[in-house]
């Protein structure tokens, strides 16, 4: 369970930064630049399309909107309901069984909740399946990323069994530095793909899907049918590609600096970070402190250093851990290691 | 058939001005302000409950999506699964058929196709309706409203049969000054009302839905499954919030602007202007001239004055009539009636 005092996204934000002036000042050079406006949202869709190397791609409103619409369609081309996923798969967890009650469809888990998908779990599914969800990084477990020998396994079984291979790739791109590969490459593997525009890009809102044109084609009536199609999308779709001009370049300097940050803080005693070393710029930090004192404590720090490290507290079965997560992003640009360290280590001290 | 040349619901746009240009300079303005920003969409939701006269609102990101969810929610309360409306009600025409294919309703449609609905077209219903949409303004045929007691004794019709009763109050802004009753009197005849961000309120996106609390708490888990919550909708609502202590103060004198100008161009032979007078800012113009040579001509008068009076024009079974929509609002303000009649006269003589 999670406790919420923050937007359920926001799980890193350093107060010193005020966002949406500065969004909105990206937005307004971008605006008042030379090129039409009135485009950005199809130019937005060529730009990822063609990062993915997919023929086209769609934004959509939520990535929630945009998978549902995936799992229905690879159904819809196979005429089989049942989708498979992570148990900790966003469809499962967060969207009120859309893919059920809007969509008919009914969810499969496989693996352990606590573990990257295997092959051999995917190996003992028994029943026809119509299409494979893997999120990479698998943000729940703190950003893990399978080996690409693994990823290539487990697509080859989608492949051999008939079954359509859909990436959420919300943070594929803080996970494209692990892999040493272009996104490109990464989502070929997938006949479907989906991007935020406001996680590692921090955007505003959206997301983008993309896939086959006929795919991508009969995503955009999904879209109208379900009233994701706004009138007007131009700043999340600015906002988007201020995050692709900007931050994705970024992304392996943030790696790097997840990887030092996460060295750091796993020397703090009662401190344990998850994956060491993270995959991604995003890992999660497990503490062994009651979660609400660390809230309580976190809240003052907030207040004396101007530094908010988080947003959200994961608690676990056991009253007296806790975790929470660290994304490695421009927001922690003027923020120094050391600071994140006295952090977490006076929380430590003071909630541990 | 409609010509698309613009985005679909942009029906009028003077060129002078830049308007995602515009917007931006307004949010900036907002966003600088003291007060914060992150709590604006439940800011805006809030006013909006409270103009409406209504315990709750929720915010989403279109109509479609809103209305859906109310005709939804309104059937699951009742087990009934038909709704009726209006035979043009945007569900029916231009949603994919979402209601039926995503929510499982029927939808019976009552009245004329060219007409208001009549309390008559509601008494000859002979099977149990779980909720009527009503259309304030009916926009497909020109702006038109039911008077105060016409539109009185339909709601009376759904009290009496146990029915609910819904606003489609996409242009609510722009009827209200016909009533000469606040927007709170004329909501409070409905269970609950879908109000635009866009159209009147010239915002970016969005759409609002109000009703009683458990209505909306309902309605805000069908944003979360249908994947209408998102990350962040601030420039939405800040715009919306613009459009409201801007805009909505004017709409007497754009309600009054309208008829003038409907009385000019009334003057002008093979012009024929529907409602006449104008209950609304928004009106129809039939011209006696062949749909395609009014585009053709439109688009040179457009690069000649710089005026862009319609992006669409509507064709009927007429191939030598067609029609176009004037909403009369502040992107006309420095515009001139006479600049629009001699725009429309310049079009009938090249293309009537």
């Amino acid at each position: 369970m999670a406790i919420d005092d923050a937007p359920r996204s926001v799980s890193l934000a350093a107060s010193r930064l005020h966002r949406p002036a500065r969004v909105l000042e990206q937005l307004s050079e971008r605006v008042r630049a030379e090129e039409s406006r009135f485009d950005a949202v199809p130019r937005l869709e060529r730009r990822i399309a063609d990062l993915l190397g997919k023929p086209d791609a769609a934004m959509f409103p939520s990535g929630t909107m945009a998978q549902q619409v995936a799992m229905r369609i690879h159904a819809d081309r196979r005429g089989i309901r049942t989708i498979a996923f992570h148990p900790q798969c966003h469809l499962e967890v967060h969207e009120h069984k859309g893919y059920m009650i809007v969509h008919g469809l009914a969810g499969l888990p496989v693996g352990d909740r606590y573990s990257l998908i295997q092959l051999a779990d995917l190996e003992a599914v028994r029943e026809p399946v119509a299409a494979l969800l893997l999120e990479l990084p698998q943000r729940d477990i703190g950003g893990q990323l399978p080996e690409w020998e693994d990823l290539v396994a487990q697509v080859d079984w989608t492949r051999e069994h008939g079954v359509a291979s859909h990436m959420d790739g919300a943070r594929l791109w803080e996970a494209q530095p692990y892999y040493r590969r272009t996104h490109a490459e990464i989502a070929a593997l997938f006949d479907s793909v989906y991007v935020s525009l406001y996680k590692g890009l921090l955007g505003i809102s959206g997301a983008v899907l993309a896939g086959d044109t006929e795919f991508i084609e009969h995503a955009r009536v999904w879209r109208d049918r379900l009233g994701g199609t706004v009138h007007s999308a131009w700043p999340m779709a600015l906002a988007g590609e201020r995050g692709l001009d900007d931050l994705l370049p970024r992304m392996p300097e943030f790696l790097l600096r997840a990887r030092a940050l996460a060295g750091v803080l796993g020397g703090i005693p009662g401190v344990q970070v998850v994956p060491e070393p993270p995959q991604t710029p995003l890992f999660h930090v497990h503490l062994s402190a009651s979660p609400d004192r660390v809230l309580d404590h976190a809240r003052l720090l907030a207040e004396r250093t101007g530094i908010r490290l988080f947003g959200m507290i994961r608690r676990t079965a056991n009253p007296l851990t806790c975790s929470f997560e660290i994304s490695v992003t421009e927001q922690l640009d003027d923020v120094t290691d050391t600071e994140i360290r006295d952090f977490v280590g006076e929380l430590m001290l003071a909630a541990g």
